[in-house]
């Protein structure tokens, strides 16, 4: 039997046919409609997954279900979504509308969740009974896996990890709060940072890097600098740090899961992320060495975590 | 048959004998040995208890197991302090020690988490399939309860809420780190604020409450102003309630719990606390009235919570 699983994005739309083993044997993505109604969307991922199921010879019969995953809040047994922001819905039946254009199970969850679900099955979570998956991207997305299986709170909104509020000032966050941690320890938080950084520090490499065009910054582009030794570069990074350790140190606190996985484009720094991080954790968990510390590690699956975790969202119903 | 509840704190140990209906028929208390040594702590634990069920003409064979709510962190499968600050406890046979003393099974947990298990069972979040339990003391304790049972995390040591990071900076906390929601919100941060408030405008009404002595503050002062109509109190309650809240919607952001219950002291101040603070959270939280919204509720409990949450540990292993 297949599965397909659909990672519904605000600029495209992934969708891949995934075997019993939970790999993906084919993937096919088009741009998500701009602006686009719901019925829209739904008809466009309905024949996403039905041109998916067609050129890969496969029977409808063989596939078992559509899972979807899509940012924002979703009511998961209805198939709705509640709320999200990157589409303007508010009460979107996405699973039922789908279903008018074929026919098959839909399953719909949010698009962090299904990530953090990949990673606690087939990635690097795999065999940990509890895990938080955190994605540095635009924003932070995280997903909380208990037991297997993902956690939603009581009304599927929970695991809005990037709207911690971790300062009591700073700039607005798209939620409307100040003081998000995603403001400060997102991928565009560090972009931020790290222009401000090279605007200050002319001598610093990071000019040197852009060939004159700020524009060009990006979340590597402080590690580039730090890695050659450049001071603007260490001093940005280490500031970073301290932001992304104090979310960490504040979702360990609170639920002790057994491994933290980091993932979106910045956990590509590998151990140069990864080992000062660590310190900078376990320094200031609760309890430190006395107590059995979470284990930070570095993201698997990839772009791929969101239609993995999608396609096993019915799996672990 | 019976159980054996005890409220390990600081100062003083209360012990209660709790009927199968979750109520105390008797309730002992002897302050905590100043410095005791984990064997004494326990051994006095165990005369307590004896003397309870001894005082009420209990037989031992109807008492089922003794249930203790610790301050720090416990394995509670093994029932062992692993860290505690409070006691100074690190690797504390806490339940095995007690049992050379008394021939009944001994289990061990947090102290608010007990209180969450209680309030959650019998208290203000009864019939609620996931709640979170807020102490709010001289630091603030933190319970939280998904599908009846108390999540722990994987080595018994979440549910840490208070030390929570909600600011950049911010005074030292007990442990180590700066910002911690606990040193904004607790009673003990209110207090700070009343007292920095009551100094800096002679003409409040708190200096008249106080009859010239700032050491009378406590969590009430600032309430009992306000409440006549006093601009500094209408401001630091104000303030207050804003770092209260901060704290709350993280939480909430993560966990979307289906109540929030608020006990301490300062959860006697009731609605003239709940309302402005539910149009705080309500205002804050990420999806707001889009999606449905945790309830916050006071505690109904008191100070018994702990004694009766203690005395449930073994129902809900």
């Amino acid at each position: 039997m297949y599965y397909v699983g659909i990672d519904l994005g605000g600029t495209k739309t992934a969708a891949g046919l995934v075997n019993e083993d939970g790999i993906i044997i084919c993937k096919e993505t088009k741009p998500t409609r701009k602006g686009g109604h719901y019925t829209e969307i739904a008809e466009d991922m309905a024949e996403l997954a039905s041109s998916l199921i067609r050129h890969n010879g496969v029977k409808i019969e063989q596939v078992r279900y559509i899972g979807i995953g899509c940012p924002g809040t979703s009511d998961c047994e209805k198939g709705t979504v509640l709320y999200s922001s990157t589409f303007g819905f508010i009460g979107a039946p996405l699973a039922a509308e789908m279903q008018k254009h074929i026919d098959l199970p839909v399953f719909l969850d949010n698009d962090a969740n299904c990530a953090a679900l990949a990673e606690s099955i087939s990635g690097a979570a795999a065999g940990a009974e509890s895990s938080v998956t955190i994605t540095l991207g635009t924003g932070i997305g995280g997903g909380i896996i208990i037991g297997g299986k993902i956690y939603r709170g009581f009304n599927c909104a929970g695991g809005e990890l990037g709207h911690m509020k971790v300062a009591l000032e700073g700039d607005e966050c798209t939620c409307g709060r100040k003081g998000c941690w995603e403001t400060f320890a997102s991928a565009t938080a560090l972009i931020r940072l790290t222009k401000k950084g090279a605007l200050a520090n002319p001598e610093s490499i990071i000019n040197k890097l852009l060939e004159g065009d700020i524009g060009k910054i990006d979340g590597r582009t402080a590690f580039d600098a730090a890695r050659r030794g450049d001071e603007t570069g260490k001093r940005i990074v280490c500031e970073y740090m301290g932001y992304l350790s104090d979310g960490l140190i504040n979702i360990i606190n609170i639920l002790m899961p057994e491994v933290v996985v980091i993932g979106g484009g910045i956990s590509n720094q590998g151990e140069y992320l990864l080992e000062p991080l660590r310190k900078l954790v376990g320094a200031g968990t609760y309890g430190g060495n006395n107590i059995p510390q979470t284990e930070i590690r570095l993201a698997r699956l990839g772009n791929d975590a969101g239609i993995i975790g999608a396609s096993m969202l019915g799996k672990k119903k």
